[in-house]
C-alpha cells in the first residue's frame, strides 16, 4: 500500500490530467484506462525509473476517482513490475530498455521460417467445397443432417456435463469399438479396441505414424503420383521423401530401391491409389510386407475411399492380410459422413501397441467426445452402413455419369483411369495441354478439378491431366462442365498459355 | 471372363465343398465367403500358383450358388492379383512369397519406437478429470448446456448442409473475429484478423509455432518447473529442450544463457507461470522481447488460465507490450469452456503472417465449423464474458476456501505458491516428503494432485510438493481432501515408503 502523500500531482503526470478519463456508461472501466495510462508513459520514457507517483489519496483526489480504483491500480502494476511500492513511496521501477539506438544497429533481416517450413508443398487451393469437381469431398447435401443432429443432442442430453472434461485421449471407448466392429466385417482389418485411436481426421493419423516410428532424417517412399497430404506430413517429420512410380499394379518397387534407398516408413494407397486409381496387387502387398518385416519398417496404409467400391465386394485392405502385418491401417469419416466432422481413425500394429499406447496418450488430448459418442451410435443403429450403402448407388451412377460425359463431350486426346472405387477420375492429358493452367482457368468457372502434376513430387514427371472429383457435383454438371473444360484444354494447348505459365510455376510448386 | 471348363471342382477345391457356405439370413453374404476362402487358400498355399480354377459356370453349380456371384468373386480376385483371368482359363497367380525358412533367420528384435518418441515424458495419469484437486480441469457442473445445446443446434439448423465442408483451414472467419475482439478488449493483444488461427486447443497451437519457426537441434527454452504438454511439443518437434529456473518474478535468463546456449524458441507462460504462479515482470518481459528480436528467436506466450484473474484487473498479455513483438501468442478455451471442446488459437507475429499463412493452410485441415460458428455467436451474444464473470467470481471463492482449508488442517511443513490467477495453488514440501508417492497413493482416495517434481526436467530439481487444482473440485470436498492428503503426506516421510519408491520412479519420469 502507498504511503500518503500530499503534494500535487506534478507535471509528470499532466497526461493524466491533459486529458480526462473517460466516464461514458459500458465504456472501459476507469479502473482499465488508467492502468493503461501508466503502463504507456512507463513504456514510452515519460514516466522514467524512479519517477515517484502520487500516494494513492494524492492522485484519487486529484483525478476525481475513489481511492479504491487507484489502490487496486498500483497493486497491478506493482504486480506486474512497472512500479515499485515500499514505505518510502511509490515509484517508477527500472525497466530493462533497450538503447535508443540499438535498434537502428540491427540487420533488417526479415523473419523466416524454419527450413522443415518451407519444404511443405503448396498445394491447396483455398475453400473449394462447393466447386463442381473438386476431388475427395462428399455428397454434402445427401447427408442426413436431421439424424445426426438429433444424434449429437441427444447425446448431450444424455450425458450431461459427463462428457465435458478431457475424456481419454485415444479417443471414447464406444467409438474405438463401432470402429473396430465396422472395419473387421467390412475391410477384413484385424485387432483388438487396444489397437484403434480416434485421431483429429486422417491428417493426425498420419503425423501420429510418423512420430511413432520415424526419426528426422530417416527415408519415407511415397506413391508418385500420390497424395500431397501425405507428402505434408512426411515432410513434417523431417523424414526424406522418395517418390516412387506407380502402374496399373499399384506401387511399383524394384529390388535397386529395397537395396540403395531403404526406408523406415512407406506410404501406399492400396485399395484405390490416390490419384490414380490402380489396386495394389496380392504379390506385390506380400511382398512390400515381408520386406518391411525383415527390415524392421512400417507400411502406412491409408484407405481412404474404398467402402465406395463400385464392383462387386469391396477390396480387402492389406493390414489384415497376414497375422501382426507391420501396418498402420488409416481411415477417415471425412470421406464416408462429412469432412468437418473432422475425425479419423488409427489402426496400431500389433506388435506396437503396448509401447506406443503410453506415447500416444501424451501426443493426444482426447476432445470432441459428444460427437464421437453420436457417432459410436449411428454405427451402431445401422445408420451408418445404411448411409454408406446409400452413397455407394449414388457415386456409382455419378462416376457413370461422368464417364459418359467425357467420351462424349471431350473432344481433346485423352485417357481416363480409376473410378472402380471412390469419388474422382483421373484425366491423363498430353504434355502439349499443361494442366496447371487449365485447372487455374477452371476456378473462373466455379470449377476445381486438380492438376495431376501437382500431386508429383518429380519436376518433370510427365504426369499431366486432371483429377475430376464427382462426389459433390450433381449430375446436371457434368455435360456442361465436361464442355467447358474441353474448351480451357483446347486453348492451354493452343494459345501458348500453356507454354508461358507453366515452367515458372510448375518449378515453384515441385519443390520436394 | 474366364472361359467355361467342364472339369470337375478337384480335390484342389476340397476345402470349399468340404463345409457349404453359411446361407444363414443376415450372416456374411455368399459372395464375401467364397472370396474369403479363395484368398486364405491362396495365402496358405491350398492353392498354389498355377493352380487351375474351374470356369464360373462350373463353380456356381458345385456349390449350388449364382454364377454371378461366382464372376463377381473371381473379377475382384483377379483385380486384388490372386488369380489371372485369361482365354486359356483361370489360374491362381504366382504370389511372391517369403522362403518357408526366411522367417526363421530373422533376428528377434522387438519392434522399436523412434528416439523422439521414447523422449516424449510420460506425465499423463489417465482419465482424472472427475477426481478431486485435479489441475486444469474447469468447473464442468458449472457450464451452460442447455445454452451451450440451443447454439449448436440453432447454428445447424441455419447453416444446413453448408457447414459439412471442409472449410478454411485457418477457422472460420466469425470466430476469429470474436477471438480477436476478446483478444484485443481483454488482454491487450494487438493483431489482425489473418493473424488469429483457430486450432485444435493449445496443444495443436503449440505444436504449429514449433514446426514453422524451429528445425531439428534448435534449442528452446522452456521454464523449470513448467507446463510438460509444452516439453512434448518442443520434444516432438526434436528440439534440444533446455530448462531454465523460475522465481518470484517468473522465468529467469542469465546473461551467461543468452550467451551459451542461444534459444531459437522460449515458451513462457508470462501471466501466471505453471505452476508456480509466479508474474514475469515488466522488466523482464521487454528484456526477454529484446533480446529475442536480436537474436531472430521467438516467444510462445502461453495465456491459459489468465481469464481468472482474482485481484483487480487481468494483467495485460506480452504480445502487446510492444509493436510486432515476436511473439506467438496461444490460448485455449478449454479452462473457460470445457476441454472436450478441443478449441484453442493462436495469434502469429505480424512480421510472419504473410509467410506463415500459406503453411498453416497446408499444415490444418478446419474441421468442427459447426461447434465453431456456435461459439462465435456465443462470445458475440455476451454469453461466454457472462460464463467468465460467473467462474471468477467461483474459483476466486474456491481458492480462498482451499487456502484456509490447508491452513487448518495440513498439519506437516509446507508453503502454498499461486492462487493470484486461475485454477490451482501449488503446495511445496520439504523433501523428506516425496511427492510421487503422495500423489500415487491419493489416487486410491479418488483424488489426482500432481507431484511437483514431475513438473520438472531436471533430475534432483529439489522441487517437491502437490499441484492442488480446485476448479472443478466442490469446496464440501476441500476439508476431508486435505485431511487425507496430510495423512498421506505424513505417510510418505515417516514410514519410508517416499524413500524406496521415489528414486527408481523419479529416474524413470524424468528422462529430458
Amino acid at each position: 500500500m502507498p504511503a500518503d502523500s500530499s503534494e500535487g500531482l506534478g507535471p509528470q503526470l499532466d497526461f493524466l490530467q491533459h486529458e480526462p478519463l473517460s466516464r461514458t456508461r459500458g465504456g472501459e472501466s476507469l479502473q482499465k484506462q488508467l492502468l493503461h495510462r501508466i503502463r504507456t508513459a512507463v513504456l514510452d520514457g515519460r514516466l522514467p525509473a524512479g519517477s515517484r507517483l502520487p500516494g494513492s489519496r494524492t492522485l484519487a483526489r486529484g483525478l476525481g476517482i475513489s481511492r479504491n480504483t487507484v489502490t487496486l491500480v498500483y497493486d497491478v502494476l506493482g504486480v506486474e513490475g512497472y512500479i515499485e511500492l515500499s514505505r518510502q513511496g511509490t515509484r517508477v521501477a527500472a525497466l530493462t530498455r533497450p538503447e535508443p539506438d540499438g535498434r537502428a544497429h540491427r540487420s533488417p533481416v526479415p523473419p523466416a521460417l524454419s527450413q522443415r517450413s518451407d519444404r511443405i508443398p503448396r498445394s491447396r487451393m483455398g475453400d473449394v467445397d462447393a466447386l463442381a469437381f473438386t476431388p475427395g469431398v462428399p455428397a454434402l447435401a445427401q447427408f442426413p443432417l436431421a439424424a445426426w443432429r438429433r444424434s449429437l443432442d441427444r447425446t448431450l442430453q444424455e450425458s450431461g456435463t459427463g462428457l465435458l472434461g478431457y475424456g481419454p485421449p485415444q479417443g471414447e471407448p464406444a467409438l474405438r469399438t463401432a470402429v473396430l466392429r465396422h472395419l473387421a466385417l467390412a475391410r477384413g482389418v484385424r485387432c483388438v479396441p487396444e489397437q484403434v485411436v480416434i485421431t483429429e481426421g486422417a491428417q493426425e493419423a498420419l503425423s501420429l505414424c510418423v512420430r511413432l516410428v520415424t526419426d528426422p532424417g530417416d527415408t519415407a517412399w511415397v506413391e508418385d503420383p500420390g497424395y500431397r497430404g501425405a507428402q505434408t506430413a512426411l515432410v513434417g517429420g523431417d523424414l526424406d521423401v522418395v517418390p516412387l512410380p506407380v502402374d496399373a499394379e499399384g506401387l511399383r518397387i524394384s529390388a535397386t530401391d529395397w537395396r540403395d534407398r531403404p526406408p523406415r516408413l512407406v506410404y501406399t494407397t492400396p485399395a484405390h491409389q490416390y490419384p490414380t486409381g490402380s489396386v495394389l496387387t496380392a504379390s506385390r502387398r506380400l511382398d512390400l510386407i515381408e520386406n518391411c518385416r525383415d527390415l524392421g519398417a512400417w507400411i502406412i496404409e491409408d484407405d481412404y475411399d474404398s467402402e465406395f467400391r463400385h464392383s462387386g465386394e469391396p477390396l480387402a485392405c492389406m493390414q489384415g492380410l497376414t497375422p501382426n502385418a507391420p501396418v498402420f491401417y488409416v481411415g477417415t469419416f471425412s470421406k464416408t459422413l462429412f469432412p468437418s466432422l473432422r475425425l479419423g481413425f488409427l489402426v496400431l500394429p500389433e506388435a506396437l501397441v503396448d509401447r506406443a499406447a503410453p506415447v500416444v496418450d501424451e501426443m493426444l488430448r482426447g476432445g470432441h467426445r459428444c460427437e464421437q459418442l453420436a457417432l459410436a451410435h449411428f454405427m451402431e443403429s445401422g445408420q451408418y452402413s445404411r448411409h454408406l450403402a446409400r452413397m455407394r448407388r449414388l457415386y456409382r451412377s455419378r462416376r457413370d455419369a461422368l464417364r459418359a460425359a467425357l467420351a462424349e463431350h471431350l473432344d481433346v486426346p485423352h485417357t481416363v483411369t480409376g473410378g472402380d472405387s471412390g469419388m474422382h477420375l483421373t484425366l491423363r492429358l498430353p504434355a502439349d495441354f499443361p494442366d496447371q493452367p487449365v485447372a487455374r482457368a477452371a476456378r473462373r468457372h466455379r470449377m476445381a478439378p486438380r492438376p495431376l502434376s501437382r500431386s508429383s513430387l518429380l519436376p518433370h514427371s510427365g504426369h499431366n491431366g486432371l483429377i475430376l472429383g464427382y462426389g459433390n457435383t450433381p449430375v446436371s454438371s457434368f455435360v456442361p462442365g465436361v464442355r467447358q473444360l474441353a474448351q480451357l484444354i483446347r486453348q492451354s494447348g493452343s494459345d501458348g498459355l500453356g507454354r508461358t505459365l507453366a515452367p515458372s510455376s510448375s518449378s515453384a510448386s515441385h519443390q520436394p
